[in-house]
């Protein structure tokens, strides 16, 4: 029962790949439109793949050097298993795949919104959401894909008497997280490309022709909208979708490992094989869920946006109602030890993740206070409008740390038969409470795709001249799509928290590999020695001593609090100076190119998306190496509790930096939008004027900086597990 | 000898507050100048002691409810020492006079300035600075005086047999740890209160008078200058003497508290005594030679601003290189064990001082790149200017971090003799790191004070109509200080970092002491029980599992690591608000009372000065009294390794975005002065009023939130300690 219960992971996968197909046969049968319409949609295209082709070139060689280095050590020194590089390499593989099809579609499918909306909102909704879904389903799909092959391979070929019956799994488990590796490693390089090119583009953009020139958002007399319109696909589409591909994986992928931990002592070889496949099959169902939840957003034709809104939260809604009682379900026919509980920990993770969603809303909304007053400093000038946005952002980090913690500790509980003591149970509830708040993931990343193509619908409307009904109605889908989008970045923050938590034992656990690698087969504990096999977390916190008054673990902990803000004063910098070379491109062709804001002359949109293009490939590298690097050489100088130190500070510290930044951004978005709706003065107020500087700052806090932050975490976690058997091995202090 | 070596920490302390007099004396007797300069030196003087007397009442609410706290735990249920009430109030007391004194003085003292500027470069900052040393001197006399008191005091009346010898001073050292508490709430309340006056007052004077008007700084037409005037004493003078004041008794009480418990299984007490006096001997010797110090700053008559500098660095350098001379002596004398590697100790934090202050100064100072390319960035607008501030605010994190990463690892090392297993020791070359890079307080606090008194003088001397050549003397002089501040907060971070260590260990202490309360006599740990008594530091980890595993400790640090985010929210939106409301008076007055552009009408004054005191009282409740809610509940809740968890979270997050934020405002402001210096098109283009928009933004940011985080991070391990006795007793989980 329990073998053929996992073939319903990989029949899920192929299922979410099947409508993902499906979808996009369907979309590709829509017209594109007329003759401008295409011939916009189709630059915007060129511009997308070829940054795209640009950015796998330098993440091909970084992928290079790092296959060299696991190679070396797994075959050169044998710290390392031997099936790490070739892992490795498919989870980065996949991850840029999912970006890449995802953006594939949403740059066929921008015209075809537009064209629909033509004739009503309902139509234009329609193909956005199916395509967002393409999306959605891709990368669950390839995520579980990966996932069945790697299992069933490693299961193949790892022989069953590893070490001890139940040694089989942890060396499976944690050998497939070296496949989350490269997909966070894909995703950062993603997520960084991405989010410095398209706030480059976005920022130049407003500034000189929002600001300066006077001419509205995606005007065609503006030389970087074209290469905006590519931002926003390489970056909210593709940058996404690397980034949740690897968020998905890395959820399922350490709470699998953290399963096969927690039953390493008790030899119990049927449970540990439920505990790690739980996390599949809780996914698995989650697609299927979501693909009903898909189907489920029908709107009748003339549609008010209240009704559309109310279509796309019911299939959200629905899915993850459904997800809770399929969870109970599955769990209960898989017969795992404590099922109901843990179910408990999988719905615990579900609830975190909707109210940091609920809470990302109400502080980012304008239909709330606090965006409203962000709005209303505007009254003082931009620099009051700062002020008011930092404190907004800083502020709005209460409620959702409050739920992680309230969850970490229900999920805690609820898997460990409520003893704190039951360290690795209690930890496998943590890392499910992840799975299930990613669950849904095929219908929460539908309507979080779509935002970006109904955003690019607008701007070929824009740029094809179809009249304000039809940029009325883009306008209205996007504007939905920033609403579920908060939803969206809830679960990705929160998940993010919770697996990254889940990967810290995951790291101990490889730790135990590393020793055994090494010949070590026992440890000394407090002046008592146990055996290697059977040391529990708590033996090897004490053995190592990953107290709080050890120096190196505090000395961890500094430079991990550190790294969050070093990554993100890189990143906001990039941004800075690479919007600056936009302003100066764009400055020069309207004074260089007579005839430009008369609409006469087509600006030089090319080179836009070029200086886009290469400033985003410069600044990328920087920051994504730092955050391979820092875990290694703390390794090396700190050794495992100057590591464990570092994750944590960097993921305490990390998550509430990324909470910050994305809700600054976005409640100076929405501020702006809320002054431009006709408050405070409307468009072209000085009002108006103070919180376009707002938007602007935001941009980079929300779209490169924050979102990158969550990347970041699991990163340096994965890395430090990778490079566990070199810190065991040997590390100066 | 011993005993006659301890008589050196009053005697110093009744050197210093004598020289603080003498100083004071010698200032009052110069003339004050013209009789407009009088009154406007006295309007400054009576706002100025009106917000203190108003900001003492609200403080000393909050100080009898937390002393009726006190004392319902000391005297109702016993989970106390007795002294801790009485203690705790001196501490707020003498925490507050400092800077009240040091208030008072400068208040006196800008006239004076500006009066001897009319005569020369040298006069002027004679004044300014023999001024500022008062404060220096009073902070550090009355902190010994402090000090040596209730040491005397605790060891006449604690009975030399609590429990075992060596408890006697682990009694007295910790229950001494509560008047650090008391000076820490006095410093919270005067730092955030004061913080919120000021730049409410300058944000408002600001973006009113400079940005709209168009009239210069300090200009007499505008009704919140001598808002602006009296923040500067209130903010930068009081809050920051509470604020060091707070910070140097704080270091000297934790680390002779480590000092006792380090002693406390080998029933040394001889050596004991030595490890408690040490950090006394070392800060007493630090104010003689900071008096020195102050002594060779000495200018010949029409000295350059060249020599200005060297002459204040001749002191400040003096005195450090001295105090390395002076420690090796010192504790070669008190024959304590390890004299010279503990020695070595105090110079590696003295050295991690200098370094954080010279990286401050090169991300902050105009005289470097970061803070000019800050400047041309505002090219692009005053959105450019906000990215690549808190770009470069990010980034400058890196380099003090590394610092205090080293500074632990060596100091621990040195002091432990090299043995990452020896806690106790290595925890006691921490906070004597700290104690070492404070031991000249008197000089560096004199350098860093004398700023607002020469910016006093400016505003004197600009409202006065004295001319400007004065008024360029004065600016050279405000300008000298910026520079010498930025040393000066370098010391200020970094001791927080160290002495926030060392109060962890402080907290560990107190739990032995508040269950030997309960009666326990031994722990249990790992299956063996050990007496309590003989439990190390190790042991407690163990005992209550503080390991990065434990679900309570990884809460603890979410919260913490929220906390210093929540804290700076709360107090930037509270400038936020406050400026808010200056502007609409300004702007009211500007509207209603005809004349005052014009010179003819002379503005309402009193009313700004009544709106900023107002806003400061109402916006420094909430975050100050959060800060002491935050760790009393999490223990409660989670017990000590939530406590922990939310302490060391609070102290690696809350380090890290104080640098941030001090750093970024304080290159925003200067990067505004490069720009008035002529580049980039100079006053009155559009790049400086770009950066006029990064230096309102960065108001808060290095004078409200930033510094105040410093004490956050001390007055939550202070509360924690003073409230192990109640944590211990009862948690929920």
């Amino acid at each position: 029962m329990d073998q053929l219960l996992f073939w319903l992971v990989p029949a899920a996968s192929v299922l979410a790949l099947g409508f993902a197909w499906h979808f996009h046969r369907q979309m590709m049968k829509q017209s594109e439109g007329t003759p401008q319409m295409i011939k916009i949609a189709a630059a915007v295209r060129r511009g997308a793949m070829s940054y795209l082709k640009q950015q796998y070139k330098i993440v091909g060689w970084v992928f290079l050097g790092l296959v060299i280095l696991f190679s070396v050590m797994a075959y050169g020194f044998d710290v390392q298993n031997h099936w790490v590089p070739i892992a490795f390499l498919t989870g980065g593989f996949f991850s840029g795949l999912s970006g890449f099809l995802g953006m594939k579609t949403a740059t066929y499918a921008s015209a075809r919104t537009a064209n629909a909306a033509r004739q009503s909102l309902n139509g234009g909704l329609r193909i956005a959401f199916r395509s967002g879904a393409v999306m959605g389903l891709v990368v669950v799909g390839l995520g579980l894909l990966d996932i069945s092959f790697w299992y069933l391979l490693l299961n193949a070929v790892i022989p069953a008497d590893v070490l001890t019956p139940t040694h089989k799994l942890c060396v499976i488990t944690t050998t497939m997280l070296t496949f989350g590796m490269g997909a966070s490693t894909q995703a950062l390089f993603a997520r960084v490309g991405g989010g410095i090119y398209t706030k480059a583009a976005d920022v130049g953009a407003d500034l000189v022709g929002k600001v300066e020139a006077g001419i509205p958002e995606d005007d065609p007399r503006n030389p970087a909208t074209i290469a905006d319109n590519v931002g926003d696909n390489v970056g909210d589409v593709a940058g996404m979708g690397a980034d949740l591909y690897e968020s998905y994986c890395g959820s399922i992928l350490a709470t699998a490992a953290l399963g096969a931990a927690a039953f390493i002592h008790s030899g119990d070889t049927t449970m540990q094989y439920k505990a790690v496949i739980a996390p599949m099959l809780i996914a698995a169902v989650g697609i299927i869920l979501s693909i009903i939840g898909i189907f489920s957003v029908r709107t009748k034709e003339n549609a008010t946006m209240k009704d559309l809104l109310g279509a796309l939260g019911f299939g959200t809604n629905l899915s993850s109602v459904l997800i809770v009682v399929a969870t109970f379900l599955i769990l209960w026919l898989l017969k795992l030890d404590n099922w109901m509980w843990i179910s408990c920990s999988v719905v615990v993770g579900l609830l975190v993740g909707i109210v940091i969603g609920r809470s990302t809303e109400y502080y980012t909304s304008q239909s709330y206070k606090p965006t409203q007053r962000l709005s209303e400093s505007g009254k003082t000038g931009p620099a009051t409008v700062i002020i008011s946005g930092i404190g907004l952002g800083m502020l709005s980090t209460a409620i959702p740390v409050i739920a992680v913690v309230v969850g970490i500790i229900a999920s805690y509980l609820f898997a460990s038969g409520f003893d704190f003591s039951n360290v690795g149970l209690g930890l496998y509830g943590i890392g499910i409470a992840a799975v299930g708040m990613l669950s849904t993931l095929g219908i929460t990343l539908a309507t979080d795709a779509y935002g970006p193509i109904a955003d690019n619908a607008g701007g070929n409307a824009e740029m094809s001249g179809l009249g304000a009904e039809v940029r009325k109605r883009t306008d209205a889908l996007d504007s939905l799509g920033n609403t579920t989008a908060a939803t969206g970045k809830g679960f990705a923050i929160g998940s993010a928290a919770l697996t990254g938590l889940a990967l810290l034992a995951s790291y101990v656990e490889e730790i135990r590999i590393g020793l055994t690698r090494l010949g070590t087969t026992e440890i000394n504990v407090g002046g008592t020695t146990v055996p290697l096999q059977d040391a529990t977390f708590f033996d090897f916190m004490h053995h190592y001593d990953v107290t709080l008054m050890n120096p190196k673990v505090l000395s961890g902990m500094f430079i991990g609090s550190m790294m969050a803000f070093l990554f993100c004063g890189l990143t906001m910098n990039a941004v800075g100076r690479a919007a600056a070379h936009m302003v100066d491109e764009v400055r020069r062709q309207f004074r260089e190119i007579k005839g430009i804001l008369t609409g006469e002359t087509e600006p030089d949109y090319a080179r836009c998306v070029a200086i886009s293009t290469k400033g985003a490939q410069r600044e990328m590298v920087v920051p994504s190496l730092i955050a391979i690097i820092a875990p290694i050489l703390t390794g090396l100088i700190f050794g495992v509790p100057g590591v464990l130190g570092l994750l944590i500070g960097g993921l305490s510290s990390g998550f509430v930096l990324a909470i910050f930044m994305a809700n600054s951004g976005g409640a100076w978005d929405n501020a702006k939008k809320y002054v431009e709706e006709g408050n405070f003065g409307g468009k072209g107020s000085e009002v108006h004027k103070a919180t376009v500087v707002g938007d602007t700052v935001g941009d980079p806090f929300k779209d490169t900086s924050g979102p990158s932050l969550n990347i970041l975490i699991k990163l340096m976690s994965m890395v430090a597990i990778v490079m566990a058997g070199l810190t065991v091995a040997w590390s100066v202090f």
